[in-house]
């Protein structure tokens, strides 16, 4: 049982936490609590710890999922683990996992049914600029996915999805929906455009709802930044512009939420044929 | 200019800030920075406070407005300010706001197109159970208003729409989307019910998709707790139960999204006759 702070793991897990640039370079993330941690893909876990009153309160159920795991775990002691935690009222197990690396092909193959078989459907795609909040990008990918988003391109300047708060908020979903993060948001927008993919930016200059849009082709859907929305440049680069109605005083939707309206719109679409 | 921080009226939007209870009891609540502040229907601003810095930077049109407040408004050092501030980099503005009330009949008068005339639109309400993060509570509103819902009734342990967080994330929403709190959900639903509302609640159990129900007439969806969905007591009060069909592994929506999924999808249908 790991008791000492000074513990290699342990200053390695600390700096994970505080470090974007470090897990990046070492391409890993850090995974809390029991709920996130059994939609871990077993092959990408590396590392995982749990507390001595974890273990204790185990169930037999979260035994079997311990024992079955191929690199084993190890135990801590409560102090330690509160180290180790990213939260305020930790559950007591962790993993450092691989940070999954998607190609722009993952991101083009159609969304899968929930028994796993393929919808066959085109690509649906979100183009995210300057996504800051957390808890929206982690929001937008559990959207995605039950929405049958094929993948989703980040700026750079997009928050980690590997933050722990984004990891959290996915609610399992950044486990299994393909993205990539890119400098060239136009680049990324023209190569989609070259294979037919047609791009919509909601606009205040839109004249079609975005009910009365045909997304049940290859799409593609322009999300800005919660305060400022899409720069000029990347809106200017959309197909078409999209208006999502409002009625009252409201100016804009949140961020997550009009991805997800647009989403399930192509999903309602794709779903009535 | 104020500058002391035993000044009366400082110390109490200190309490205000740090104390739900207070401001329930007074029946007030805070408003901070700008862009709120010029959302604030006029008549319901008590005090409004700005900092010399703020002053020293206001545009021709914030000055206009200041000089607009029927009740004025009081200069704070910035030293001062930032203590009645609840955010980490106040913009320098804040007002003490009355909190508003608003009775079942409010919840259920048809809500408005942009230009303020009415929709004629039959009643259309969200019910919120144990709704606690204030991000999703904000967005709640927000999306409530531009899907034209005419009223939200939320359970007494969701979180409180004047918590300053809450506020925020429903971009003036707040000022303009009736609501009310109430013990008793279940004889609100009742109440509802009475009237010819059909209640609707997102369940496992459910084998119509939402949009394939009709919700031009009065409707209302329950929504449940981000962590435990509705309490099986809500959910059997429910008329109908309805699903939102997902693709891939994600096991449900964010409260906030099925939220917006299920107004925007009512509006729709009204929209469109």
């Amino acid at each position: 049982m790991i008791s000492s702070p000074s513990n290699e793991k342990v200053k390695r897990i600390v700096a994970y936490n505080a470090k974007n640039r470090l897990r990046k370079e070492d391409k890993v993330f850090i995974v809390e609590g029991i709920r996130m941690q059994v939609e871990i893909p077993v092959d990408l876990i590396w590392e995982t710890y749990v507390s001595e009153s974890f273990l204790q309160k185990a169930s037999d159920k979260d035994m079997e999922y311990l024992r079955s795991l191929p690199l084993g775990y190890e135990e801590v002691t409560d102090q330690i683990f509160k180290k180790m935690s990213d939260t305020k009222t930790p559950q007591g197990i962790l993993s450092l996992a691989r940070q999954a690396e998607y190609s722009d092909e993952d991101l083009l193959t159609p969304a899968r049914n929930r028994d796993g078989s393929s919808t066959g459907y085109a690509p649906l795609i979100l183009i995210l600029e300057g996504i800051q909040d957390p808890g929206n990008l982690g929001t937008i990918f559990r959207s995605a996915e039950g929405a049958g988003v094929t993948g989703i391109y980040m700026s750079s300047d997009c928050a980690d999805v590997y933050n722990s708060k984004v990891v959290r908020s996915t609610m399992g979903a950044i486990f299994r929906q393909p993205f990539r993060y890119t400098d060239d948001l136009l680049g990324t927008i023209k190569m989609l455009k070259d294979k037919g993919i047609v791009s919509y930016a909601a606009h205040l200059k839109g004249t079609k709802n975005y009910d009365e849009l045909d997304f049940t082709k290859g799409t593609a859907f322009l999300i800005g930044n919660e305060g400022n929305g899409l720069s000029k440049e990347i809106a200017d680069a959309a197909d078409e512009y999209l208006l999502i109605p409002m009625l009252g005083q409201v100016e804009s939707m949140n961020a997550a939420t009009s991805a997800a309206l647009l989403g399930f719109e192509a999903a309602r679409q794709r779903r009535i044929g």
